[in-house]
């Protein structure tokens, strides 16, 4: 792709099957709209935080005083372990069961240490507590999704840095999508989907951070301004088979690659961040290969975001900017330093 | 659906294959989140309006002193006549050229009245203008997308009432997946997927308004909270094939529902709506039913919306209230009086 990326064209998103309209041409238009104020700086411990060490909880539970990772389960879960069984025969009206449990995993006692924030060793913990956790659930329920929702433009609740792990006995309907096309693209080419992709972008433009292990790309059908696949360059299929080395390579390239977002527009960046891994309890993964998405809001500063809505809901989503394009501005800020000194 | 409807489960879209979780039990979860201020009462003219009669747009072009309906040339387009031509036959970096048009249509020249506070007579022009711009543009392009999006809480970039239309020479993801389903649905069932559904859902406890022509429930799948699906109640493919008398019941159930929206929190509601309409040039459009899509953001007040993050974007939609009981919620405000007295 080159010059005629200037111009309006869409991509295919071979992972899911959907499409995205690039409109580069975009980049200069007006805006009236919502402008939303960058999130404060948070104090390291905040009394009101109902995720801090010792404090209570909405729903009465007291903290630990936990020093490291801490998990437990959701005080307002969207998923139990003893759903409704609505009838689900009707080819209209169709409704199933959906067990499952839902817990909240804070990755430090430090109200204000986000991910790109912590030293390497904690950032080990988090990852280790995502595979113990998937371990764990994935002995009972077919689908572990572990992911972060991060500032208040993406819904997050509560500033305290956490992620959840929402674990169903059925498979979500983005993971079964996945699990088709890569099953797909194996029976087709011989070969898995992301493991082609893994090798033929190590060298693209697309690259935003690289090491042995892992590779972070604004992929080429990105919907999101400065979207990020995070890909293993080794087989893997789910989150525990991830061995010793691979953790803390894992941990490396998510502190520069966070570090990067951060440092883009001199903000706590927000986004949608979570892992796809194989169905548990699936015999077959060769199909498979664990990744992560990073769906991040903001589109030109701190405060101006990419709004997916009438077009996007209705058609497909667009975008102004094209991956090529951030990818070269995530490169050209530092994965090493933090732009904001911290606490301490 | 009855008393099991209170615990967790999961439902299907058969329209777009989907599936959205249902967790009725999560509507006491504790918000610390981000609180939207809701969107001040416009003045009937502002001067620094780029769409109001007689203002200069940001590209130069001058508005005239309209007094209906005004459709023009969006000043920053996302779709172009002359796209860029991508390579394309890569089945990892697949890319095409969409060549497309983008207007706008302000609904009234008066900045204040959203489609609630027009008068029949205007939004039927609405409605003229919504067939007039699908059958010129359809006569060039496949598909033709009409939308708006209201309130800057969607994204809206400004304020004064008007909607869009994208029309383009391929059919967008969204409205190809829907295409395939109602073509399966027909093949199996012998009938057309949104007339079973619109005979069925009638006399449901899903209806929010209902008349001789048209029926609008909030759908047995409903993502948003407050999603409505607006269905005939006769068989239609597009908006240029409507009667006039069904583009007068259409004006009339359109005012009853965007009242409702907005009496419902007592604020102008926000949401992207949206119609979907067979493909233009299909031949055989016997599975098609013309439809329009509400997907509106609010959950519990005027303030506080849902978040389709996380979980929604690596799994499936959430959602807290269930679909029947929001079309009940709906039903208990007035479609009739408007909560805002209107200016003059
Ligand atoms: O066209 P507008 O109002 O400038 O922009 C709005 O609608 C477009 C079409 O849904 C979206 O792509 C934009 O993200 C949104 O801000
Ligand atoms: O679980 P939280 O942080 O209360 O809630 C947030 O994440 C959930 C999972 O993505 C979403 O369903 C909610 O809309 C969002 O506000």
């Amino acid at each position: 792709m080159s010059a005629d990326t200037a111009r309006p064209h869409r991509r295919h998103n071979p992972l899911n099957g959907g499409w995205v309209q690039v409109s580069p041409q975009r980049m200069g238009r007006p805006w009236q709209g919502e402008v939303s104020p960058p999130d404060p700086l948070p104090p390291a411990y905040d009394p009101a935080c109902y995720l801090c060490p010792g404090n209570t909880r909405i729903g009465g539970a007291v903290n630990p005083e936990y020093t490291g990772v801490h998990v437990f389960d959701n005080d307002f879960p969207a998923l139990e372990d003893t759903p409704g069984s609505p009838p689900g025969d009707d080819p209209l009206l169709r409704a199933e069961p959906s067990p499952g449990v839902c817990r909240v995993i804070c990755f430090s006692p430090d109200h204000a240490r986000s991910l790109p924030l912590l030293t390497h060793d904690q950032l080990r913990s988090v990852v280790d507590t995502w595979a113990a956790q998937s371990a764990e659930l994935g002995a009972r329920f077919a689908n572990v999704q572990v992911f972060e929702n991060k500032g208040a433009m993406m819904g997050c609740s509560n500033p305290h840095p956490h992620g959840q792990v929402w674990a169903s006995a059925h498979v979500p309907h983005e993971v079964a999508t996945e699990d088709a096309r890569q099953r797909d693209w194996l029976a087709r080419h011989g070969s898995a989907l992301l493991t082609d992709l893994a090798e033929r972008e190590a060298a693209s433009e697309r690259v935003v951070e690289i090491n042995d292990d892992w590779l972070a790309i604004v992929p080429f059908w990105a919907a999101w301004p400065f979207e990020v696949l995070l890909l293993p360059r080794f087989g893997v299929a789910r989150l525990p088979e991830l061995a010793d080395a691979q953790r803390a390579s894992l941990a490396q390239i998510l502190k520069a690659l966070t570090t990067r977002y951060d440092n883009l527009f001199q903000t706590s960046f927000p986004y949608s961040f979570g892992w796809h891994q194989a169905p548990f309890g699936m015999p077959d993964t060769r199909h498979w290969q664990l990744h992560a998405h990073f769906y991040p809001p903001l589109l030109r500063s701190a405060s101006v975001r990419k709004f997916m809505v009438g077009y996007e809901m209705l058609g497909e989503p667009q975008r102004d900017l094209t991956p090529e394009r951030a990818a070269q501005m995530l490169r050209s800020v530092s994965g090493a330093v933090h732009y904001r000194p911290q606490h301490e």
